[in-house]
């Protein structure tokens, strides 16, 4: 198939090699000229701007940081709108505001052109291993459409519901790991002053109830004291801004979620918005004046 | 080996019967009379008092509900004390106070008797099908000597460190829960006030980083918004009294396991101690007036 790859960061670039590799013609702009050189190097086709990357393809797969970044890319000057054929499909895998997505589909169903989001989880390891978990909304005609395009990406691939709702699939997941990471440090913390070893209550846990990935994962991180990302402290921020916007928005009281949000903020004031965001356990153990 | 099983309830009960069937010799002492019965029917011996269970045992396990029994059981009137053998162990399986059993531990030592704290998760179902975890706090050698017995009784058995890192342990254990149960409550939440269906976000979030035990479990009562224990609220509001009076004691300060504390302390004012702790879901959705 004949698909644009706008956004071409830590996970924009191996994904738009997977695609190629997988037999399809990959059309790339990124903002930065020096990024889009490997991928052309290796066989995909350098477009000045968006709007050319969507005008000669029928896939137009996004993938940028934030909100802003998504709405230029599409209705900015030289952005996709500017280009896309009727009939084509624009794929928005960047995490971004369910609300804004809804508006961004609306938009461009307006001049016939489909929208998915399709945010995922799994970060430069998954995108490197095309083993992402891709969570998408839209219309169940445009994601059979679409899926082999995703096939050649991640695993586990789910349509959760219509526009939007692959946005706040990825809005819940990262609820659930933030709260999960501040639970973990909360306990690891209670071992510590307790003059319990940590990681022998780990071990102790990890089959039980208490049991979980970010337990294992996140959990040995705290163990270490090292934080190495992972998911980075100002990435998860950055979601969980959109989690308590729309949250505002609909009148949700988050009371956990706005609590680790405030937790991963102090983080970014103290200048670790590079480390793991399971480095919250750095200010739980702060909290109560455990600092190693 | 003469093992003493005092305390007869839910969990005490398949517990003592675990160990008869595994071929020890059980003298059992339960507060009520009549939930003697069904032991000694199956071969177990009757005792009046925890003093007279405990003088024909070697192994004396307490298996209560909360400090206070504890402290009964072991040192009051016709108590452990005023019956057990210089040498022999007594195992509180009991779910307690770190600081009380660190001091009960002493007080036994100075008369002669070892202690172990060994309290267990995995409900009833672990009890009747012996496959509890096992978190011991203890010394090494007083842990081997027991680890026959335990193995009657659990699977994942694990000595966490000195006498009160069992119920560290457990504490932590609890902590780990509730903080999940809340975060994946607040994810669900957020998914249908998001006119999202909130199964399909479970599934598309079960096999990332979010997945867990609790998701999966805790999460499915939660879209049947249905709560039959289970672990009663009740007793993790019990358990996270512990936790928090603990974290007071040492000068901790654990923000979200006291807002669980708190959504658990709202749940039993609505009266619904006996449900499963899961329900804090509901509390979670009467925040946003989201009632069902």
């Amino acid at each position: 198939m004949d698909i644009a790859f706008i956004g071409l960061g830590i996970m924009g670039k191996p994904m738009a090699l997977n695609l190629h590799n997988a037999g399809h013609t990959v059309f790339v702009h990124g903002r930065r000229a020096e990024s889009m050189t490997p991928l052309c190097d290796g066989g995909c086709t350098r477009c000045d701007s968006p709007a050319e990357a969507a005008s000669r393809a029928e896939i137009i797969i996004v993938m940028v940081s934030d909100t802003p970044d998504v709405e230029q890319v599409i209705f900015g000057d030289n952005g996709v709108i500017h280009g896309a054929k009727p009939g084509s499909v624009v794929v928005d895998m960047s995490t971004i505001s369910p609300t804004a997505t809804r508006r961004f589909a609306d938009d461009l169903r307006a001049r016939g052109i489909e929208m998915l989001d399709a945010p995922v989880s799994g970060g430069d390891v998954g995108a490197i291993n095309a083993t992402l978990s891709i969570m998408v909304g839209g219309k169940p005609e445009v994601f059979d459409r679409v899926k082999p395009v995703f096939e050649a990406l991640g695993k586990n691939i789910v349509l959760v519901g219509d526009n939007g709702a692959g946005q706040v699939a990825k809005a819940c997941n990262q609820i659930v790991v933030a709260v999960s990471i501040e639970g973990v440090a909360e306990a690891l913390t209670f071992a510590r002053k307790n003059g319990v070893d940590p990681a022998k209550v780990r071990d102790a846990l990890m089959g039980g109830f208490a049991g979980s990935r970010i337990l294992e994962v996140h959990g040995k991180r705290m163990l270490d004291n090292a934080y190495p990302p992972g998911f980075k402290t100002k990435l998860h921020r950055k979601d969980m801004n959109i989690v308590m916007q729309t949250a505002h928005e609909l009148g949700l009281d988050l009371p956990a979620a706005a609590l680790v949000t405030e937790h991963l903020e102090v983080l970014m004031n103290a200048g670790d918005a590079e480390l793991d965001s399971a480095a919250v356990m750095k200010v739980v153990e702060n909290l109560s004046g455990m600092e190693r």
